[in-house]
């Protein structure tokens, strides 16, 4: 058991980074016991080595200089958990290209330049791990690379941004607005000052670049992936939904279907008694569905620092153990040995909608709205229309309609001929109602 | 692409058996992709090769001489899914002994003889992989061994057998009958002919006992798992909780308490908005809370045809790959490696209750039966006594009450107190809410 130790330089030291620091501390017997060598933070980089850190770890390990990490001959995997795309880019290349295993929890980087990098570690003899980059401390990608893979994989459904779900599940539990749910969410340390990645699904989008290129066997980006947000939505429209017996989720979103890869995140009305709408607050989960296996969930804390640190030091352990380089080396299911796809817009998918309008309250209006939904060929599941508050004639009211299946380009083309009837008043709000598969 | 197959023996051609030949069928090409070279079955051994199977594989390969599969030099990996603990065994172990790989989805054998069976793979440098074993297709084992190993696990909660809990759901759902559900269960084809070891908890302690050990690095078998079915269950309590909001659930449990492991299987209620309560009809799910990760929970299909067939197959491919083995030999985290544990029996754990009483409807019978109560020293945290059904006095009727914490040895010596009182009619039913950890 006494084996010279693994020694391990570190990229970053802020929340993640040190709760990194903190695990190896606290268990380095048992995974000395695990591994039978045990693991030695021996370099740190950060930009200030001087600030106080509370961290289990003397001051004279941390540098500013990469060159001091770089150069030390005893560091055989570097971890990184800085973030950012340029610069630590760099030095994720610069790691690889000297021949050290890289452990990254850096999400935008795999999804702007994961096929470059792997292949460039593929290049070196070395591997990336990098089950933090999706999913916090739920292990979604040792579940897809290792646990899955004799499926042929139909589609994955992922609720991936905790804060979007915690506003959502705010303003469903509470009838919250968007903006006091966000406010909330901020105040409970669940969303940043500035919560633009969070809330427009740029961030959700990210994971999901990375989730299907393992799911699907594909190579692509997060450019690939069309993205809407939640900082549009009325809490209005989660209120009908719910009457309707459906949640509100923002969703991740890929599915193989004949003409190609559809993967987009948007807000989605789910069936209440799904497993993936029961998933509240922060929490994260992943649904994948398989053709042998049919459906499987992952659930569990999707950020935070311990969760984060959870699978980063997992991690380092599969490294550590030699397993891991092996399977990478081995196995051909990487980013970067997978070839492009077709990918197909939403336009062509057929979904079922949730639609509500403002219509004045009047004769014939139903007529007209059915009449439009009619002319573009969609039909209608259900009609929801209460009574104007006041009672009177002549007032708008809001009218919430479930469709049938009918494709985006046809509810576009509705939705624009409903905008223009006299007697709906502004823009019509149009939400897809996504129908999981059998499984 | 072109390197020479990978050649396997296969024990056993039954459901799951016949799923793996038809996935290596149908998947040819992608698991050839995958790894590098083909998987091929060369050798099946059945009772009766002569017997019609409808599988894409020639008739010639079945044997039923066992020396005809040992003898195979090509064979480098033997899947079992025979099931069985003692011809069987004998099997697997002479695979083991002439040096091939074992994929196993036997969960009897492993949960019996499991270190035996692993001490004997490491002595011929060979690996055993058995993701099948527990939780159907749910990659669990894979979650445990190398998704969460950077934690402490602090406690597991499983619901681990699909035909009691599409039982349970269906009392629950639908105020069934056990004998109903279970005939539900039987006719829908979630239930043998013979449910035993189903409903009496067995299988959920064997497949308890595995996922123990790995989760808690502690040799353990089945016999050090306590069990109790859903058989003696009256729907009158699975209504009653849900009155209260709680959720029936047979529940296999594994918990770390200063005093040493519980390892229980018993019917609990858990609150109905808890992850675990959403788990509906035969999907099984595991919770797993670790002491960085916090909660996490995999979901899907513990049992049939195709999703165990997945496990396997999965577990083949990662034997194939090479870097299973590896993992095997490199990393202390198997059963043969764990040291037996502290087991503490329930007596000693402190947890709430549920009681349900027929008691009669006069004067002063709530006193004597929190006066029975307090004498054990358990406080009540709610009573639910509904009139008699004819309202009138003297009759038999229910009460409801559930307590604080309180131990195990508490509560059975205030049950015994409670039966010997005159207005208690026969024994009173007491079944423990689990209150989840924080997590």
């Amino acid at each position: 058991v006494a084996n010279s130790p693994i020694c391990i330089g570190l990229i970053g030291c802020g929340t993640v980074g040190r709760g990194v620091v903190k695990l190896l501390h606290e268990m380095r017997d048992a995974y000395t016991q695990r591994l039978g060598a045990p693991i030695e933070i021996v370099k740190v980089l950060v930009r200030d080595p001087a600030a106080n850190r509370d961290v289990p770890l003397d001051r004279s390990r941390f540098t500013s200089n990469p060159d001091e990490l770089f150069n030390d001959e005893r560091i055989s995997i570097i971890v990184e958990v800085a973030g950012g795309v340029d610069r630590i880019g760099d030095h994720v290349r610069r790691a690889l290209e000297s021949g050290r295993h890289v452990v990254t929890a850096n999400k935008s980087l795999l999804a702007k330049h994961g096929v470059e990098l792997f292949s460039l570690a593929r290049r070196k003899g070395v591997c990336i791990a990098f089950e933090a980059s999706c999913g916090g401390g739920i292990p979604i990608l040792a579940a897809l690379k290792f646990g899955l893979n004799a499926n042929r994989i139909q589609s994955v459904y992922g609720i991936l941004n905790g804060t979007c779900n915690f506003i959502l599940t705010e303003m469903t539990e509470t009838d919250a607005l968007y903006e006091d749910a966000l406010a909330d969410a901020q105040a409970a340390g669940f969303a940043e000052a500035d919560p633009t990645l969070d809330v427009s699904g740029a961030d959700a989008a990210q994971k999901l670049a990375i989730i299907a290129s393992l799911a699907f066997g594909v190579s692509v980006t997060d450019k690939d992936v069309t993205h809407e947000g939640i900082d549009g939505l009325d809490s209005d429209d989660v209120y009908y939904g719910a009457e309707l017996g459906y949640v509100m989720k923002l969703l991740a979103i890929g599915e193989k279907h004949a003409g190609g890869l559809v993967l987009r995140v948007a807000p989605c009305f789910v069936y209440a008694d799904e497993a993936l709408a029961q998933v509240r607050g922060s929490f994260n989960a992943l649904s994948v569905f398989g053709h042998a296996v049919g459906h499987t969930m992952f659930y569990g804390h999707g950020a935070g620092q311990m969760p984060t640190a959870s699978s980063v030091v997992s991690d380092i352990l599969n490294v550590a153990g030699g397993w891991y380089p092996q399977a990478f080396e081995r196995m051909r299911i990487w980013p970067d040995q997978h070839q492009p796809t077709a990918l197909i817009g939403p336009e062509g998918v057929r979904t079922r909608y949730y639609l509500r309008l403002e219509a004045l309250d009047e004769p014939g209006v139903m007529g007209r709205i059915a009449g439009a939904l009619g002319a573009a060929g969609i039909s209608l599941a259900s009609i929801l229309q209460t009574e104007s508050p006041e009672g009177e004639a002549g007032e708008h009211v809001p009218v919430v309609i479930t469709t049938h299946h009918a494709t985006e380009k046809a509810m576009a083309s509705a939705v624009k001929a409903l905008a223009k009837l006299d007697s709906v008043a502004a823009e019509p709000v149009c939400i897809r109602i996504l129908d999981l598969p059998e499984g």
